[in-house]
């Protein structure tokens, strides 16, 4: 891997895939806008994600719920009480910490915070003297939660109060939906429902480009099944989770397993994907047993029955969860990192290529008139390709310049259209990754693309 | 138009269209979840605007900009200062309602409380003893502001504030990121920025189903020109629009221009599309020119020039900008009424039927065996077809009840496999509105639906 992060967000900025949040006024911490070039990249992958976990599997089902939610949902959730970080201040230098990291940072791992309190935590952090790793101060303030849970109200005057979350996760409008799905669909258990929607933190120190925002866009699913059948749907999950991670661009050789050894009270078994980001190896995405826990809970917050009648054995039972949970936002940039590649060409320049598979890349095809009086005709070849696929059209510099410029945004096929091509309606087509060039008649364009873009 | 409203939001909890938003909770006031079937209407209604407006036009660039901006963004665009509604309760029935509804209701439209200050509206309400709507009394509280902007904190500790808005409009993402586009797309004036995405409001008498939710979701564009094209440009994007609301499947009977009498202070010209509801004419979409309002006030308040320099005149000016905006859930919503029908069947049954635009219908296909035994080639023929198309699978129940479910979701064709399939594999392919049945190979299914459902 040739990319560093400083590479991938300079390359983002100067070719439009991502941009800083409100720029033009100093940014907003932690926030990125997705460019012209981003926004394409993104909506691939997402579209590449809901075609192999939903259009392909009949068994699953698609949700698109609210990001505003009844309070109660939280409650039920566990969120309103125990989603929120231990955090404290060097009175020096003014640095904000969790305390549990600092714990588990000072002990070099040894000592795990999980399950401590937070005078558990404090007096770990006085006896051991756990110094401030910014100034290498011993002055903290004491400990205070912070909540992860973004509030907002929806109070009718000023002054009176109405508390309501942005959800921190999006896997609760498939959990309340649970009978709605299930009755609508006629499904039956083992089914899943699918999600592709924004979740917000609140956290402090979020960071490393896209891998860490307050605002993030979840794809998961989580599959609903007879307890006695969810080991091997977890398991089954795990594999078709890694492959779709391998199919969608990543390097086999940059994932792997990582399961988890502490587990919630409730979970059965989790485990995470992690990729080899150039910041070293981090979560891409979670598979996790949640056992009956969710719907158990919304059941009792509820008083709505979430039970699952099977029309065959008339047995009725609260389904087991198993959660498959991705954030586009971190695979976008698992996958631009990925695809990130410097060569040095037989003239000694250098050529920045990324090698998107062509499904996810931004543009499929870029349409290129060798000179300006060929671009009528090159409009044309626009016109007609832009009907099937998202297209760039660029006349401005030596042709060189411009494979360079599609190059940095990944386009697998560039289409020249020269002199001849008035005569004969033929064009030359450029490969990407390979730079070999062939000439084919206009006509066989869109079968010729749509073949080779296919996920 | 055979729709009534309450015959719509029936047919969508029926068939998975949409749910109340946290329905186990008793709902949560005008959010709605979009089930199986009414994600991939949304999805496609999104993407036959992303595909008219942005993949087709090489001068529109996407943009996914955050939901969370830099406050100064909404000081900029006048939110912070002027985005309230002035609201006053009865005191006798607690019911609470806009003043400025009320004087403009009182007066059955002939006093626009437009431009009245909150003394002057209460003035008004006084001497003309505007009585409650609802219990006819005259027993009001003053009037008070009530911000439309849903407020929440990015403190980094409790009691510490740090104000954050949910953005209430798309637009402000385009505007401050005009230069960077314009700089990484090597953009003209006039070009256009397009984006999708999810604001909020926190409107007190929302309603009628999707028409207005708290939360929403915007598809628009933001054409940036100069002054002298503004007007042509301005008339050219109505034209667009309508074309688009057309094509996409509403009846031009049902579609009207509603020209703006009343302008903002900055603004050329406004227009709304309207769309015949079930709850009378109302806005579908809005086209505004806002002259060079917007970059002018983001210029002032972020202290960062944002003139245009053109590469030919070398002239610098900041651009006037163009605006069509149009709600993705609305345009959903009128796609439902416009394509719900009642037909009346020789056998004296109703058929409900929804006639979407194949592009937009949920599902392109439905796969249906004749026999339980035939359901292993039938999962053939899905495996095929679903790699290319959203496809549903029934094999429960009478044939005829089948059709009858894939009419009322709109699918237009549906596939039976019989024991002919077998030997000679073809199916049956049956058309939706017309019902005719036709004889095809198995093979041909893919180009057959794919000229079908072209947008």
């Amino acid at each position: 891997m040739k990319a560093s992060m400083d590479k991938i967000v300079n390359l983002c900025k100067a070719r439009g895939f991502v941009f800083p949040g409100s720029e033009i006024y100093g940014g907003f911490a932690n926030t990125w806008d997705f460019g012209p070039v981003g926004v394409e990249l993104k909506n691939n992958i997402k579209r590449a994600w809901w075609k192999r976990f939903v259009q392909e599997d009949p068994s699953t089902f698609g949700l698109d719920a609210a990001i505003l939610m009844n309070p109660t949902v939280w409650d039920a959730s566990g969120h309103t009480q125990s989603f929120s970080d231990p955090k404290m201040d060097c009175k020096n230098c003014k640095q904000r910490f969790r305390a549990d990291n600092l714990i588990e940072e000072h002990s070099k791992g040894s000592v795990s915070a999980e399950g401590m309190t937070t005078e558990q935590m404090e007096n770990y952090i006085n006896e051991h003297k756990v110094k401030c790793p910014r100034c290498g101060n011993f002055n903290w303030t004491p400990i205070r939660q912070f909540k992860l849970m973004f509030e907002t109200s929806r109070g009718t005057v000023e002054g009176e109060k109405d508390v309501v979350y942005l959800r921190p996760e999006t896997a609760q409008g498939e959990y309340v939906n649970f009978l709605n799905v299930q009755r609508t669909a006629r499904a039956k258990v083992p089914f899943a429902i699918a999600q592709i929607g924004k979740a917000f933190r609140n956290e402090i120190t979020p960071g490393n480009f896209l891998f860490r925002t307050v605002e993030f866009e979840q794809m998961e699913l989580q599959t609903f099944c007879k307890d006695e059948n969810s080991m091997s749907i977890y398991e089954n999950m795990k594999k078709k989770a890694l492959k779709f991670a391998e199919d969608v661009g990543l390097d086999k050789d940059h994932l792997r397993f990582h399961d988890h050894e502490k587990l919630a009270f409730y979970a059965k078994a989790a485990c995470d994907i992690q990729y080899l980001f150039p910041i070293g190896w981090e979560e891409l995405n979670g598979i996790h047993h949640r056992s009956t826990h969710d719907l158990s809970r919304h059941q009792e917050f509820s008083g709505k029955s979430q039970a699952y009648l099977d029309p065959v054995t008339n047995e009725k039972y609260v389904p087991s969860v198993i959660e498959y949970s991705i954030g586009a936002d971190r695979l976008t940039l698992a996958l631009l990192c990925e695809a990130y590649d410097e060569e040095t060409l037989e003239n000694g320049e250098t050529r920045v290529v990324m090698h998107f598979h062509p499904a996810i890349a931004p543009y499929k095809v870029a349409i290129l008139p060798l000179q300006k009086n060929l671009s009528d005709k090159a409009k044309e070849v626009y016109s007609v390709l832009s009907k099937k696929f998202m297209c760039d059209y660029d006349e401005a510099g030596s042709i060189g310049k411009r494979y360079r410029r599609q190059d940095e945004i990944g386009t697998p096929f560039c289409v020249t259209i020269d002199f001849d091509t008035l005569e004969d309606d033929t064009v030359t087509i450029r490969d990407r990754d390979t730079m070999a060039q062939e000439r084919i008649k206009i006509s066989a364009l869109p079968d010729y693309i749509t073949k080779k873009i296919e996920f």
